[in-house]
């Protein structure tokens, strides 16, 4: 079972949104959007809009498919309208990416509030222009605010809200929700200014970066070694503040300060100089990045960025002990809302097999020649075994209150092999249950032609967790499993079962 | 089995370390150095350096216990020093890590350099001086350079080495072989300059942060936020360039660059003018600071951070198709290397089972209710099979050339439950062989009273990969196979086994 936390955030799920603008960031929002289920409508006049969006997104898919077993919504669905008025007119939430400039986002941002529903938020991509500054040309400009987000938008879930002079605290306080609701990280900065805050801190470094490199002082792939096997490791996870505090031990944040202040004085930067950006310095750069990608494609280096990023996330979401921290408890408790919002089986068909578990198998799972370790095929069992549990009512909640099912032993068969990035189905036949034990049969199979690739035979016991004792199952969960056993006890038993003798008091249905 | 690449790296192992100065950055290095095996001697007559720097060796232990289950060397030997000369008189590397004064460093290194031996390296921690100042008081220059680690030190791999004018390239092509050899990342800076590369872009974006907070845009979470919930998670992996190079898309980073390029002018920063950390602001961002940290003491919040360390770079030695990237290539090519160097079971006494694997239950682990996962405990099986696949021969280079043992089924028991943090230990024996089959029990023990938690009973079959079909063993494989089969065929049969019959042409010994 995975970690959930209670969370005090406000939550406003929407099914309806508008895109203006389908570049990298318009097609990052998009696939956010559809992913959580919200049937998107863009507009973006650009010949190659379908192209870039359609790229952006089978990433966005691809990174999801490891990303997450949790069941996704089903994806929204996607249109391209010939107007921005077609796009916006029925949306509850417009994201206005279209390139920065002020005059033409004032222009678009304009139509935008003429066209679209009153009560509909307007967001604005900007990565630097004021809000204030762009609601000058809105009939209702508190609604509008910036949403500024980072790339890849589908998989960094930070979005900067900024409010201008006309914009309503309830504008805030609502796109935060909305934000919320679809896994991201809506973060208010108090009072606007240009680039607002993430920009501001990645253009001072950036500018030093500039100087670092014209002056001859390192070359680029040496600068990017210095920041991702140093601070960079630290910044995926505290920031830094949080960092520095640790840096100051145990006497604090004040201490730190105190003895890291005086460097403020010294000669250490270039900062009262800008950097002439002149060719010969744009040309200096490119080689050396060129150098530093060793010949991998920009397609290649954005899709090993991403699983590092999956693999990120997903090392947060168990950090703090399973609780999560940072980016990942983010993960998780985005994970927890959708698979508590997973209809109770209202279609499942307990006559066959249960359909329990659809993933993919990630990265992470495959050794170097790209072999399914054979512990990951035990997570997906596991994964089952939680599947089943919830649906009797063996939930998190159960747990909490003293209670579970233990798993005592496994027989596991393996009879091929699953591959990166294949898809995954799990299915359980329950072979006996009775007060105290639950006896059941997993197979999994891979691929769309369901090849089989191993199969797994468990014994599980109901315990009292505080006693430390097999103890029986309340009436409630027998409730749950009596009908699904008995419905399994008419199917032919399964093939490659047997692995685990049957207990002296277990039946096909207690 | 885990990755492994060729690396060019040059490789210089040292035994003997001192270490001059044993505060947080001190004691990481000394705790660098004690686990990669060598001796250190300690010089630091501040009444608390005993404690402190055992309150960083125990941080490190735990990191690495959770890191890495390859076996390291033995810890090397500590040695509290009375005066400098004891401390140095025998090191191959001495490294000094007092305050950050050049009077100070110049007459610690003066006395340093007056004692060492003569072929020894002398490495500066400082994190701003110019090496051609901490060179003046030596009569051996030569041998100086800066070697600027990271807290924390025993787990973030960047060291940045800068030379000074009288240091030789030999120097610092040695130093960097040295730390190449314990795992760490020697980058060399072309050019010194004060506070080197890594200290400079963090000061351009710590002033820009102190004028964020002073002028109320943000607090000092939400700043944090901003980072770990966007540019932090990218900069774990790549740094500022190669990011940007992605963001330019097929059309590169000379794109990127006019593009971004007249941002540049924009007035985007304070940069002109530098923030007075006057007593209110100091104050200002403790307590914010304060609430950030929301009760969590500082060796908690260290202990968060370094689980959070060692699951990034987990999940980045996983990268890029398990081939590994950025800081967790590098741990995996650490890794391949102390795997190889592991003795070839000089002392394993093959008339008991095989006691092939030690580790340690890691946070990642555990689940919410601090239970070690199901699957997890078949990883630490798995790891006990490559344990004993590289003790007959079946190593990667074996794998490369085209066979391998696949599992083909495994009973697994759980007899009890593995804690948080608790030693782990698997033995192996074998219950028969044949020309292609291989029958194992493992039993699985927790803590130092060695409890059974689980047994796992596996059948392998050796199998031409290419071909992927069964294929008899070499006879090199079955001649180290073969006295340890016919050892265990004298043990009793282990208890618990029996859940996968024996096959027709299985003996105890082929």
């Amino acid at each position: 079972m995975t970690h959930t936390t209670a969370s005090t955030t406000a939550f406003a799920p929407i099914t309806r949104a508008a895109c203006i603008g389908g570049g990298v960031i318009g097609g990052g929002w998009i696939a956010r959007f559809l992913l959580a289920g919200i049937d998107v409508k863009v507009f973006d006049p650009h010949p190659d809009a379908q192209r870039i969006v359609g790229e952006v997104l089978a990433n966005a898919e691809r990174a999801y498919g490891l990303l997450t077993s949790v069941p996704l919504p089903p994806r929204g669905r996607l249109t391209f309208c010939a107007t921005l008025e077609e796009a916006v007119r029925d949306a509850e939430w417009v994201q206005e990416s279209v390139p920065e400039r002020l005059d033409l986002k004032q222009r678009v941002l304009g139509e935008i509030d003429a066209t679209c529903p009153a009560q509909a938020l307007i967001g604005s991509s900007t990565s630097g222009l004021l809000p204030s500054e762009l609601q000058t040309t809105l009939t209702h400009p508190e609604r509008l605010f910036v949403a500024h987000p980072y790339n890849p938008v589908y998989l960094l879930p930070l979005v900067e809200i900024v409010g201008g002079r006309a914009t309503a605290p309830a504008t805030i306080a609502r796109a935060k929700a909305v934000l919320d609701a679809i896994g991201m990280k809506g973060v208010v900065i108090a009072r606007e200014i240009e680039a607002f805050v993430g920009d501001r801190l990645l253009e001072a470094l950036w500018r030093e970066a500039l100087w670092l490199i014209k002056d001859d002082i390192c070359d680029v792939e040496t600068l990017d070694d210095v920041i991702r096997y140093s601070f960079g490791l630290r910044w995926a996870q505290m920031g830094l503040f949080q960092t520095y505090r640790i840096a100051g031990g145990e006497a604090g944040m004040r201490h730190f300060l105190a003895q890291f202040g005086p460097c403020l004085q010294w000669p250490w930067t270039k900062l009262t100089d800008v950097v002439d950006l002149d060719d010969a310095l744009v040309e200096k750069i490119g080689a050396q990045s060129d150098e530093q990608a060793a010949g991998l494609s920009i397609r290649e280096l954005e899709r090993i960025r991403d699983e590092n990023l999956v693999g990120i996330l997903q090392a947060l979401k168990t950090g703090h002990g399973d609780r999560g921290w940072g980016a990942g408890k983010l993960l998780g408790d985005f994970e927890a809302r959708l698979a508590a919002q997973v209809a109770p089986a209202p279609a499942l068909d307990i006559t066959a097999p249960l359909e329990l578990v659809e993933t993919r198998v990630s990265p992470a799972w495959v050794d170097y020649n790209g072999h399914m370790t054979e512990h990951r095929y035990l997570q997906v069992f596991g994964d089952t075994t939680d599947a089943l549990l919830r649906l009797i009512g063996v939930d998190i909640a159960y747990v909490q209150a003293g209670h579970s099912y233990y798993t005592v032993e496994t027989h596991l068969r393996h009879l091929d092999e699953g591959k990166l990035g294949e898809e995954l189905r799990s299915t359980c036949q329950i072979i006996a249950v009775d007060d105290k034990r639950l006896h059941v049969f997993y197979r999994l199979f891979a691929g769309p032609e369901r090849r089989e690739i191993a199969t797994a035979e468990q014994m599980m016991l109901h315990v009292d967790t505080k006693a430390g004792r097999a103890s029986p199952s309340p009436e409630p969960v027998m409730a749950r499993l009596r009908p699904i056993a008995l419905a399994h006890a008419r199917l032919e038993p399964p093939a490659g079962a047997g692995g685990i003798p049957a207990r002296r008091k277990e039946t096909a249905a207690a």
